[in-house]
Parts: C-alpha cells; structure tokens; sequence
C-alpha cells in the first residue's frame, strides 16, 4: 500500500510499504476513506519534536472495516467506521470515567500511521463507532474531524466548562480553536470570543458562532478580553496551541475561578506555580478522550446539526500529502484532508 | 496593643504598637479573642519568603467586635466573629461565584497583622461572620481554626472533589492537610489516605477520618498510592504544602481525569507542561475562599460535628509568640494558638 512516512524535518514522502494484518485478536484493518494532517504532525515536520528514523505519519482515520481479529464483536468488515486517536479498551475504570485517551490500555493509534490506505486499528471494540448506514461522500469530511479535531476541540470546551450564560474566549486559530468555537456554542455558550487575526479563520470562526473576534495577543489579548469582561476574564478559556505564551495568555484571561481547558500539545511549557496559585483558575486539558464524546458527534454529523468538516480547506490526493504538511506549516491551509 | 513584628528570619519580638482605628466607612475594630501562627507565616520566619522591613504578622482571627464603620450594616460591637484572612466585598461577580479570596476588591487582611489584641478588618460585612451568641470556650479553637487552616483544607477537599465513592489522597500533614482530611470525610469520601510519618499527625488524620497512613514520600509515596488503588491512583488529591516535591506527588497520585485541590502556598513551584498535559488531571486551587463556606462551617463547629480545633496542640499567651513560632518550625507543634 501507499503511505506517508517523515524522513527528517520537511521531508515528506509518500512511499510503498507493507500492508497491515492482524497481529492482536482485538485489531480490525480498516481501509481509509479519507484522513488528514494534524497541527501535532507540524511539530516533528518542523523539526522541533525529535524523529528517532522514519516514521509513518497520521492518526486521524475514517474508513471501511476490511477486517476483524477474532475477539472482535462490535464492528464488522463493510461498516463505516471512526475511531479515536488513541487506542482504548473503553472497559477500565479510566475509560469508564470518560478519559479514554488514558485507557490503562491506550495505545496511540499513530504508532502504524494512518496517512496511509490501509490502517490497523487496536482495541477496535473499544476504539472504533459504526455509523448506521454508510455516510453520504458530502459528510466524509465532518466525520474525519469527529476523529480528532472536532472531539478535540470538542473536549476542550466541556473541560473549560462552557455552557449558558457563559462568555469563553478561544485562544488558538487552528482546526481545534475553531472546532473549540463550534463546541462551545453547542454546549450554549452566550458570549465566544475568538482571537484571530487571519481573516479566513475569523470568518469560519464567525460561522461556527463566535460572537466576537479579538486580533491583540499576548498581554494585549489579556487586556482587550478583560475588558470585554468588565474587568473580570473569561468565565472560560479553552487554549488550543501549546506554547509557553499561549497558555499564559488562556491563564491571565480566565477570571478567578474560571475555568481553562487546554489541549495544546504543549511543548516547552513551564506553568510559574505562584502565578498559577493566584490565578485561582481551573485549568484541565491534555490528549481528548475523543472515545467519550464520538457517538454523540456522529449523530450531531449524520442530521446535519454541525458542519465540522469546513476545517478542510484542502483537498489532496495522499500521494500530494507533501503538498498538504507545506500548506499547513504555512499556514495557507487551516487543514488538509488526504484522499487515499 | 501588644503585636507580633517579625524583624528578620527568626526574629519575632511581641511589641507595643498603635491600636488600630477605623480608617474606612467598611472597617471594623475587633478585640482578638484568639489568633495563631500559619504554615505561611514559617515563610519569612524561614527567610524563604523576603521581609521589607519589620512586619506585624498574622492573618487568622476571632473575636469581639469593638466598633464598626458607618456603613457597615451585619455586624455590630459585642458580637463575636470569624472571618476569612482575605477581606472580600462578597457581593462582586467572582464572589457571588464562591470565589471571595479573589475578590475585585479583595484585601489580605494580614497587611495590619492579626496577631495583635486588636485588629483593623476592611470591608467587614463581606468579610465577617457573626455566631448567633458569644460561644462556650471550648469552641474558640475550633472557631478559630474555621477562619484559615479548616476553610483552607476543606476548598482542597472540595477542588479535589472529594465525595462519595471517591478515594482520597493527602499530601501534607499539617494543620491544613489534616483537616482535609476531616474535610474529605464529611464530604463523604470513601477511602481517605493520609501522607504522614509523624505519630502524632498520624493520629489526629485517623481521628478526622482517615483510613490509611502512607509514610512514603515522593516517588514511593507515588508507587504506594497507585498500589493501593488497582494501579490507577486517587480519584481525588489535596496538595497542602506548596514544594515542588509535594506538587509532584500529589499530581503523580491522581489517576486522569482526576482532581488535585492544591493549597499550599506555592514557593519555587514550576509545573512541566508536558507532564501536566498527559497527567490528564484536574487542577484548582489557590488561596481558599474561605468566606464562602464560613457559614456551613461555624454551623458544624457550634452543632459540635466536627471538632477541628485538635488542630491546635500548643496554647500560649501572645507575648510567647516567638515560642511558637519555634515550636511550629521544629514541628514541635502542629499548629499553636496565641491568646491575646
């Protein structure tokens, strides 16, 4: 089969490589329908997270189950299938309590790669969810984004407790920040401000109900959302980058007793403990449990509810996926859907 | 009056100084019944925390009123009060959340110090609460208690939520960390391990309610939590000490999704982004909003349910200040009482 593989830092090829097979009873082949880049594959592609040699790339996957390991009862080869990033047995008590992406047994899907044409997929009763039918072509896109940045994006909105009444601030104009958006006026935020200062963005912001853009960053930022808040901050803040500034800037804008929800893969970042104690903020966050949240979302898809998938605003074959990680690191394209 | 100075690290004289009079519309005078020495204050006793100058000390307080200001309308002279060492205005948008240590208007009441005979409180009516009669005196330490180090331990226990079905780790044998404890086990938790290896702290968590004792600390103290809890770690963690170590600790022993309630002033603390992101825990804290559990609590300390005045295992006169100051930073004492 044909997948992607990063060889050093701006280098990405799309190369032959094995088919996958079962190897664990609980794993199912799937055959991508689609996939895509991720903001965290920037991280390697930039050269900032190291690569120990070649290493196929992806983790975000919609597709046909194409095979199952004798254990599996869930899904079954010919359904359509998404699944999280991470592997879960969705069994223990982690997943139980909804933290899947922390399943005693997790296992980050990317090992194997997913920017690829086939795909194995471990602990697949407990990672994967069949949708009904399978979906209109129109809706393959939103159900990639259920897969990672939706679920992200998704989650950080419920771990910065937005709902009614509540006036959230987004920091982060990426898939995630913008899906965080969508997430939060579903969850009945009254007030979503997005700080963005790329027009493209502010206005798939505005689609997915923002009420408000704020362009200033940093301290700025901080200041204009005090502002906005009566001197008080955000109620929440869900941060979606993962620098050492961004997280500070989702800190300082959430008023005492706020809450920040943050999934940046965070890189570099030192919280100052006395600030952080001061803040009297809430803060929570780290790898979604996409798993928790993916039958709801697919339901929220598949009646056309949400449109997540207007993150895509790239197209490509798989064999362009260099093409696609340029796009992104860019930042020409919001986010790249690969066709395998 | 007589008041505590400290003059530099170690250096703690009991001196004659001005009586404190009403300076705004909002202040109250009130003569000490009791006051304390806090973990906060070894701080600068220690020299870890600079001094500008000799500082009157104290911020933990009961007593009568003397007078009040000419707006102050919920307390009035001869009542006996408890308030918080963060003087709140209790009406502004973060204090109507519960969080009154961050008040807009918030004022450490410790700036005029309260280990004194009398003591100046701002903004008395958000600040002060008034007990239905003068309470028998055995109440007093227990009341007294209610003022920080109770309402201090039982935010963590409720940041942590702790609760029922919940197993509850205590990182900090100190006045704080064991009444989380008893904080914990009004809240209903259902297994409370207490970190200690000191007999008589020991015995005082298991009077409160604690089930188990870990001696182990740091990495071990870790392994043991994990051990004890299927390999998952609390569900819930009070963190009331403020290092680096006991940060760790208390993060390392939450299982994701759970939740640290973190109150010891942190001193040197830096958090690993990295670390706290895959953690997958919850996070709150901060200087305890007190006020907002002052009524409950007083109800519970007057109905003689729970007893959180044990606490104090040394009483001395004030002028023997600098007795206990020495003998809570040998951890000869738990915590000592001062009777002006």
């Amino acid at each position: 089969m044909r997948g992607v593989v990063l060889h050093a830092p701006g280098d990405v090829r799309v190369e032959d490589r094995d088919d996958p097979r079962i190897v664990a009873p609980t794993d199912a082949i799937i055959r991508l329908t689609a996939t895509c880049v991720c903001g965290s594959d920037l991280w390697p592609y930039r050269g900032i997270q190291e690569i120990d040699g070649p290493t196929p790339m992806g983790h975000e996957y919609v597709g046909i189950v194409e095979e199952v390991g004798r254990d599996v009862r869930t899904v079954r080869p010919g359904q359509f299938v998404v699944g999280s990033f991470f592997a879960s047995d969705n069994t223990c008590e982690i997943c139980r309590a909804g933290y899947q992406s922390r399943c005693a047994h997790a296992r980050p899907v990317g090992e194997s790669g997913t920017q690829a044409e086939f795909a194995r997929i471990p602990l697949a009763d407990g990672t994967l969810v069949a949708t009904t039918d399978v979906p209109d072509a129109d809706l393959i896109p939103s159900l990639l984004a259920a897969s990672d940045v939706l679920g992200t994006g998704w989650f950080a909105a419920v771990a910065a407790e937005a709902g009614p009444g509540k006036t959230v601030a987004v920091v982060g104009d990426g898939a995630v920040g913008l899906l965080g958006v969508l997430a939060a006026k579903q969850l009945g935020a009254e007030r979503i401000i997005a700080m963005s200062r790329h027009e493209s963005r502010q206005k798939l912001a505005l689609d997915f109900g923002a009420t408000d853009i704020v362009t200033e960053r940093g301290d700025e930022g901080v200041a204009k959302i005090k502002d906005m808040t009566g001197g008080y901050g955000a109620h929440s803040t869900i941060e979606a980058v993962g620098t050492q500034e961004s997280m500070m800037q989702a800190i300082r804008s959430t008023r005492p007793g706020g809450h920040v929800g943050y999934v940046g893969v965070t890189h570099g970042v030192e919280l100052p403990g006395m600030e952080l104690f001061f803040s009297g903020v809430h803060l929570h966050g780290g790898p979604a449990p996409v798993r928790r949240f993916l039958p709801d979302l697919l339901d929220l898809i598949t009646e056309r509810t949400i449109d997540p998938g207007a993150v895509f605003d790239l197209s490509l074959p798989l064999d362009r996926a260099a093409d696609a990680y340029r796009a992104m690191d860019d930042r020409a394209a919001i986010k790249a859907l690969l066709r395998p």
